[in-house]
């Protein structure tokens, strides 16, 4: 680190602290005034358009990276109080567009309503590396305890508005990853891989192998950093089990006989960008790119988890809930599988529970809603995206992950790009999702209380 | 173009024709109703988070492309009319803002502010090319005639500040343009190339030499176009002329006596981004590329024009101004210029308006401003930049449009960059200037009336 | 250039002149010995499994360019004298190898066969730019008068034999040249055009149009440097005169009615890869690379002059050979083209001349051979290949070398993918050549004395 | 495989089978008969500047990858006796030559001793993939049993010959090998190092840290496949030991200390290029390449094994040698070593060998030949390199196989830039090589009995 950077840390750090603001003032620590910090950042942000701003941006991304939890609190503390909008101009500027509304007043409203701390973090951008320095900055806010994160969620959420606007689709690139990809880039999906685990980059090799497909988003201020990717596997048919999927020696499948594309892990890789969504424009380019390299393929489908089943299975046993008939139900399964520890293993007690399981779960999936969209949020994301709720797979994943949120259970989302564009009209107008007539069947047949 | 993107254009034409509200409803066209054309669009917005949006936008730019200049202004009106911010949301979440400011009644009213097309925008962005096609859009919009662009200037503006928020810093490359640069981008240079035009790729070539740079800023979503580039000539010692500089046949300079890097031609590539500014940064950042590469380098300079120099003495000529001891300077002086239109040939005469005009343009240069900020466009942007104006050249341009415009005169503006900084700071805090003491003496003189 | 390869040359300069076995010795010239130059190249060969021979041969190819006419002259000699193999150690080893014919006395006679001067080019080759250094020294090589040429030619053949192993087809890459091409590459090709000369870039800009196309073979170690490059036309039916295809202005042809690949230039840039063929391979690749990227193309034919028919006329109307009924009739045809300098723009004569011409030509392409093969170079090239002379087109190309080489003749050979394999193998085992029906008549008339 | 591989491929192995020169001929296998084989390979030889060729190429790699061990045993005895040189031509050529020496019997004589099967090797370079084949090929040959090697050498001498013409000093790149390097290119660094093993991609990856390099040698036309690479840690002062390096936990070196690259491992990768080196020029490479990256670099060393010492030992145990002085010396030292299995963990045995093994190992090195050079392979390779023997190390490298073949000792040899040009004469010219006066004085107490 420069001594211009361990200089601005120094300011950024001896500037929270000093500022009097805070209870948590420290004995014995670099006591320099807060004025150096508002100095800095004020610095920063009036020289945009100067290139030193440049040189100063990297000074602080290099300074920021050295601070600890404790000082990153206090910077955003200061980014909270001292780069607020000022209520009292929105104010005045709000009465003239009332009385006036044009051009001039709606710009002069626009400006007093955005947050001046908006265009520090576009000067921090400047920097080399600027923007993963601001992804990481947002992770780090994310991470914080919940009071910090809703005392400091204006902060967040105006880094939030600059990262969408960047991280826009029409910036992204899609890239293949593969074997002959880096073995950084490798390493980093190992990493990120969340929902089936990656242990060895040889465990990796077999997912990179001639029957499987791997893509990934790319933005390209970050060329080295994935967003988002997706792992694929070339079946004959729908796979309806994970583990054959993933085993280490299971046979590369040959070329002639494939015809199914199954998309059997998905994960976001940057906290930094939740809740700026990638998933969906990746699964359909990914159909498309695959469309065109293996023309033989015609069907487009997910591999899934129900990761939140458990879950609503574990709500509707408490309290007033279980009064309902349904309620009542998902009680009595849900004891059962707590009584039988190993209940997979045991042909007679799987056997029983299968039905009722399978009843609960094409209830949960198709009926149970958060602010009108499902529950559960693999569906709510595949389902918003015009797929369609195909087939449910009884022990169709009984790893420890699998059992303990899905009971064991997949679902297969199948996307027909013909259909798609309409789903998802009807998904989003009138809130219909797609669902077999098996699945509708089942859950209906809880409804009227079969056992 | 395909089916979809005729069928999108009709709607795009047809719907504005269709909408009753314009007169120039013309018999025989399309008849198509509106509803059309908001519905192609509506789809555009809502499908933001939807890639069959990615098709879709794909489908809107092929169509744009088709678009006369007239069917543009109707779609124009259209953004202006259909997609503007609603007014009475405003002032609800203005009131509940002043009510109980807070991050909730914030964000509603940044959210209710925001202009719609904003989104129209960025969703046209997921299209292949979108980029390039917004920014041809504003181009566009600049080029309309000026009462349109009075009555559109809310949807110029939005654009604008989209566009402004892409074409960050940040995201832009620095690339050196040379003679094997591909033939496509050189003929961009020549076309682009407006301060001191190039005829030919021979003419080019020569300052591509060893002796001459020329360095780019790209964006990652336009590859092949230029945003802004910057000719540089390796010389010994300031150049302070401009013809030998551009001379085809001039000696190449050899290696051993260069010390001086003069930057003799700026030039903005992107009408449509026009306001957003990158030459600052370029001419900095290639300072700093120079230095590296070649350390003996102890001066970094422009030789520019004066360009508003004898647009501004035909105005101290005219009415009321003259009636100050200047303005009768200027206007003996411009007299003199007029009666003479050889004068730069004739030595006499020459001689004798010298001193005059070097004394009319330091105080140009100097004194006379702009909202506070020097009147001349160049000398407003070099300054602005924290450089130093140096020197006046007297004949240093003695083509047609170096007379019509800055009288022959050419100034040398200094980039030292361990001053800049605090010549930035001066020049916004203060509104000072750094000058060379000639140069303000003869602007003294001239208040002191001395002939 | 370096202290050490100042050196160098003056070992090399020096050391030729000092030999005493060279009577042009100047008087005042360096006197160092001719010891020092064979000191220089013995180390060269000796360290070649050595790195320091890396820098060494550096030196060698910065001095070689400083080297005169003349001092390479010296050079060579010493290649001659120095570095041929050893005549008794060749029949010692011949010797040994008769008595026992096996893999050791092979060995042997092999080695003493190799002059040791291909050795000393490997080494050279071991410098950054030793191959273009090398394919430069033949090429001086090959300009050198007459006597020493012929003096020197164990020398070249030496040269080109190495070049040869090196050259090989299965080390060139195809590469598509267009307006994205780097402009120094677009210059070499402007260059290179001995065919149909290219003026500026504007006129090569129409050759690169979306109608057009132009591939080249490079080499990995020269990858700056066209080794062969061809230019192809895509018509609407066969091209039959050239001016159309060369014209600035020409339209663009549209891609729906393009079914003919019309090759109109081919054009080898490497003086010194002479005798090493590529021509032949790129014509074929690229035939393929077309038939891939549009697939409605279905004739891939050339628009060639016929160069050495007027020569070949000329020589007909001289001595005995004109006593044959063929030479009174070329006899008598030339005198009349030559009595009428603008013949081909009088309709009169050139209707009388047409038919004898072509007859003339047909006969030409077809019966006159050297070593078996036609004299024509064109023609042997092509129907070598293995395509087939189609059609003779009449005022084709009324260019000055046009008149002046063919008559104003081209002609048009077809590469039959289908036929090139047998056609290839009846050209090479029986000396036959493809050819269509008509030419064959007009060769026959002429031969029964049809005037 | 295509139809058309499939049938040269019969063509290969049916011909092979039914020249009716093998006994080994089975009983219903395929009966084509040998013509279809020559036919096959005549083709292929006389079509070389027949792109038809690149097709046929081809097809014969692919068919080439798909024959047995003995099939292919087949195809290398028609390479031997169908693609022979002609021993009568050869020794006409020579009488003609030894009557009239000059270029043209030189030339004749020349083309004669040639063997046609070099022709072959070439035409199959012109494959997709041909050069990589023919490597492989002369894998297949070197592993063969040794009768079949000694009997089809003269095959392998050709190829061999070919390969070196080829894989050029001049056409290799030096590529860095990094953790950012694809894990294909870097799965191959696992399984080609030899020296020090590499178990799994996390071990590979301590060697690729900030403080350690790696590079390789690629050649053009197999830029996927290293030819060989070295591994090398930066250190302060010279590294002594081994297993210190290689520790997957080792702390990696900070920046500022490092003085010293130690080259601790270098691999040939490509057992069909054996006995064309490489080595000495990547070691000099990277020298200069490092130089370039850390200026503060001041000494380049090796760590390396010992590998011929303990089996130089045993053979001095053996038989008539025993009866010199050393003989016995070396005896008597093996028998302690090989009575105490963990001799190196027994501190009174280790100090008690430690003197004898040092002065053994630097007699070895310094004074046994072979053919006049080192007989260690590893010293014949870094001496005859211009390096210097500076370090003995006791208990270096206490591996299995470091104590199995160097009796745990490892040296260091230095490469001092200034001096390998002189130390590589000295050697090449008078078989001196650079050794420490510490490691002299050791050779020549055991030459003088002290014990």
């Amino acid at each position: 680190m420069s001594e211009s950077s361990d200089q601005i840390r120094s300011e950024m750090v001896a500037g929270m602290i000093d500022t009097g603001r805070k209870p948590n003032r420290r004995q014995g620590t670099d006591t320099r005034t807060g004025a150096e910090l508002s100095d800095f950042c004020r610095r920063l942000v009036t020289r945009r358009s100067d290139p030193i701003g440049t040189g100063r941006a990297a000074q602080f991304t290099q300074a920021y990276q050295t601070l600890t939890a404790e000082q990153r609190g206090f910077f955003f503390d200061r980014l909270l109080e001292d780069y607020a909008p000022d209520s009292d101009r929105i104010i005045a500027a709000a009465r003239a567009y009332k009385e006036n509304p044009g051009f001039k007043t709606h710009r002069s409203l626009a400006k007093a309503v955005e947050a001046p701390r908006q265009n520090l973090f576009r000067s921090i951008n400047m920097a080399p590396g600027g923007t993963s320095t601001l992804v990481k900055m947002r992770q780090h806010m994310l991470e914080l305890s919940m009071p910090q994160r809703v005392r400091l969620r204006a902060v967040e959420h105006d880094l939030k508005e600059v990262l969408r606007s960047w991280f826009h689709r029409g910036f992204l690139h899609l890239r293949r990853v593969d074997w002959d990809s880096p073995a950084s880039l490798l390493e980093k999906i190992i990493t990120y891989e969340a929902v089936h685990q990656i242990q060895t980059f040889e465990d990796l090799r077999r997912r990179l192998e001639a029957d499987r497909r791997c893509f990934a988003f790319f933005h390209p201020s970050m060329p080295h950093e994935p967003l988002v990717f997706v792992e694929i596997a070339l079946t004959q048919g729908l796979a309806r089990e994970i583990q054959p999927l993933l085993a280490r020696d299971s046979q590369v499948a040959g070329g002639r006989d494939i015809d199914t594309a199954m998309f059997y892990s998905i994960n976001n890789c940057q906290t930094g960008l939740r809740g700026i969504s990638f998933g969906g424009f990746l699964i359909k380019q990914v159909v498309q790119e695959l469309r065109q390299e293996l023309p033989q393929l015609t069907t487009f489908a997910t591999l899934s988890p129900v990761p939140g089943f458990q879950s609503w299975l574990g709500q509707q046993s408490e309290g007033s809930v279980s009064a309902s008939p349904i309620g009542r139900q998902a009680m009595r399964t849900r004891q059962e599988l707590q009584q039988h520890g190993d209940w997979y293993r045991n042909a007679e007690v799987q056997q029983s529970l299968q039905l009722p399981l399978l009843r609960l779960c094409a209830h949960y999936l198709l009926h149970e809603k958060l602010d009108g969209w499902p529950i559960d949020a693999v569906a709510r994301f595949h389902l918003g995206n015009g797929a369609s709720l195909q087939h449910m797979n009884w022990l169709a994943d009984t790893s420890p992950r699998g059992l303990a949120q899905s009971a064991g259970m997949m679902v297969n989302y199948v996307y027909d790009l013909g259909r798609i564009e309409k789903r998802h009209d009807q998904y989003i107008n009138k809130g219909e999702v797609s669902v077999s007539e098996v699945i509708r069947q089942l859950a209906a047949e809880l409804a009227e209380g079969q056992e």
